[in-house]
């Protein structure tokens, strides 16, 4: 099915990025599929036959069966709901199998999303319920945590290409302008280049500036067939591409630490779907976990060369004036990284560019758009690309 | 496609269930694997081109990210694997995933199954991580867990229709048998009615031996379109019927105790799809998380009406010589209850019986089966319906 579109996107939501203190999840999560159902007044609920939601940690809130927890709180009682879980790619993986629903001609129309309920706990509980998508045996029982992971990742980078801390913290100095673009972002402040380099080390080459937040946050979908998806609305998206590849969950056991296997796979596997190459994508949200992991992104995706990463974010390429917009909701870095949600919430935004509607962060005349959502330290990455109708 | 085939089982795997110490979760599934691939010659690990595998808790193992780390620890790099997680019926999700994913085309082969790893903690920290899967601020908050539910819906159940603490312990002591000629059960011994009504209160009626097992174990099928089934075996099982439903996470919000609103109409789903009724089912597993879920199981799925699941059991129907044989591995009740991995357990048993292969518990000229796994207190249900080919 090269070229052709899968399925189209019909609406999309998006809940407010942040510290968002006393409401849980499931209540975070309606605040997205309130915005869905009201930015599409042609859908009803009774229309959504299915609910595949990503979701990390069941650690946060004390709540597993997520699935069925979001279908109550939504009103969309008694359809299937499911929960998904590939680490951060969690809701790049719902949106997959929203995806195969579809197309197993099963359904009509799903809703893909996700949500984390996050800063209702301290700092270390947050690292260590992250640190859960790592290797217990080989990662976790000795200590390591995942800024400490991608701090291997940034050095092995620096020391085989050069990169510099400088262009690490140019990513953060992007991402946190476009997020201040952004009224739903969790933080909405320019950040200068010194200030990122001179913030406080997590784990070197890493500082505070390049890691992304620990952030509440819930993000919906609604897919339906492409034949179907004009009686909802004027303005679908289609997705063309889907691409997930998995690598092993330590990375002690990696060929390379300057790349993810599991995405190169699988943006191979979404470009050859939607018959596109790098060059045909016009705005783009990568995985910025950490400032090195969008600059790696960038290899992975064939925007650059192996390599020549830094030099891209340092010309300015990424920027929202650049060749190739990345990451113009603000990323995980400045939008927030609500590890369940992100995926879906990628997705948004590239809805929002391809339908026109991501006002002072509008890509002009953006066409095709492409999410890059890793779980963990790469074990799983799921890519997807978009298309304006 | 009424009662049309939607995909073919060509293998199965099941580890040995019950505390198998010194095993991580991800050792156990690479038995069930094994199993899979040394039970179909033809098949090789190349041919599998994504797994879905149910487990239900990172809690238990500091453990999530669990497609990717079992993948990678059954050889099956660099396939997409995603986990899946609808509370004690995860793996039966993960099959229905794995059904959407050769249906939308973009697959011909993938392996589905499931997961947990539970002996290694205290039954205190057991009872706490399964709780999880009930409501956090209504249930968990007030220190209610399953046994509790369970009991609720026994009571009820006792009180609406006449149900008796004899015909819960008949539950008992059918499984115990059923398990004692299985011999990857955990419990292999058969119990009496005596003994089992003598057994110490957990939450009353329910006694322990009302309750399932905290076991250690895995399963897994590998699924493949029909057309292409018979280049692997020449025994597959077709899969005529899935369905699934969801319901209030909080039983306090349903308007019936005795009554799964989400098995009945996961029920409905499969039989239509599959063009079957009740009366068409040659054996079948049900959920018997406690005894009272099976003789619940029994009106939900309609092989008898409701308030009479008493009576089927004291009159010995659903018994190895009975006229519906259920829960012939022994049920979660003796054959023990991995979570995640029982949805797909009972599928290995339905297609152990299919193909001729159960041994001392075989169902003679068993065609048709179903499986019937439900999540926590019945806010997820999945049922699935098999045929011989």
């Amino acid at each position: 099915m090269k070229g052709k579109p899968l399925v189209s996107i019909i609406s999309a939501g998006l809940s407010k990025f942040g510290k968002l203190e006393g409401l849980y999840g499931r209540e975070i999560f309606a605040e997205a599929v309130k915005e869905a159902f009201d930015r599409c007044p042609n859908l009803n609920p009774k229309d959504i036959q299915a609910l595949f939601v990503g979701h990390m940690g069941e650690s946060y809130e004390h709540q597993g069966h997520t699935g069925a927890t979001l279908a109550d709180w939504t009103g969309l009682l008694h359809i299937p709901a499911t929960r998904t879980e590939t680490a951060c790619a969690s809701s790049g993986a719902a949106l997959r199998i929203g995806i195969f629903s579809i197309l197993s001609g099963l359904y009509d129309v799903v809703m893909v999303g996700g949500v984390e309920k996050m800063t209702n706990r301290t700092t270390p509980e947050v690292t260590e319920f992250l640190a859960m998508a790592s290797d217990f045996p080989f990662e976790q029982w000795h200590g390591i945590t995942f800024p400490g992971l991608y701090a291997l990742m940034a050095t092995a980078h620096m020391h085989k290409y050069g990169t510099t801390e400088e262009q690490l913290a140019m990513v953060a100095v992007k991402n946190h302008h476009n997020g201040f673009l952004n009224p739903k972002a969790h933080m909405q402040k320019e950040v200068t280049l010194e200030k990122a380099l001179s913030s406080r080390v997590i784990a070197w080459p890493l500082k505070l500036y390049d890691c992304s937040l620990i952030t509440d946050g819930a993000s919906c979908l609604v897919l339906t067939k492409p034949e179907l998806a004009k009686k909802y609305t004027d303005t679908p998206v289609q997705i063309i591409g889907t691409g997930q590849a998995s690598d092993s969950i330590g990375i002690y056991e990696r060929e390379s630490f300057t790349s993810l296997i599991a995405a190169k796979l699988a943006a191979k596997q979404a470009y050859q779907m939607a018959d596109v190459t790098p060059k045909d994508i016009d705005v783009a949200e990568v995985h910025d976990c950490f400032t090195i992991a969008e600059i790696i992104a960038y290899e992975d995706l064939g925007f650059c060369k192996p390599g020549e990463g830094g030099r891209l974010i340092e010309n300015g390429e990424t920027t929202l004036e650049g060749s190739l917009p990345v990451n113009t909701s603000g990323g995980l870095k400045a939008k927030g990284h609500p590890v369940g949600a992100t995926g879906t919430a990628q997705a948004y935004e590239i809805y929002l560019q391809l339908t026109g509607q991501a006002e002072k962060r509008q890509v002009e005349n953006a066409e095709i758009g492409l999410t890059h959502n890793v779980g963990g330290s790469g074990a799983t990455a799921a890519v997807h690309i978009f298309r304006r109708e």
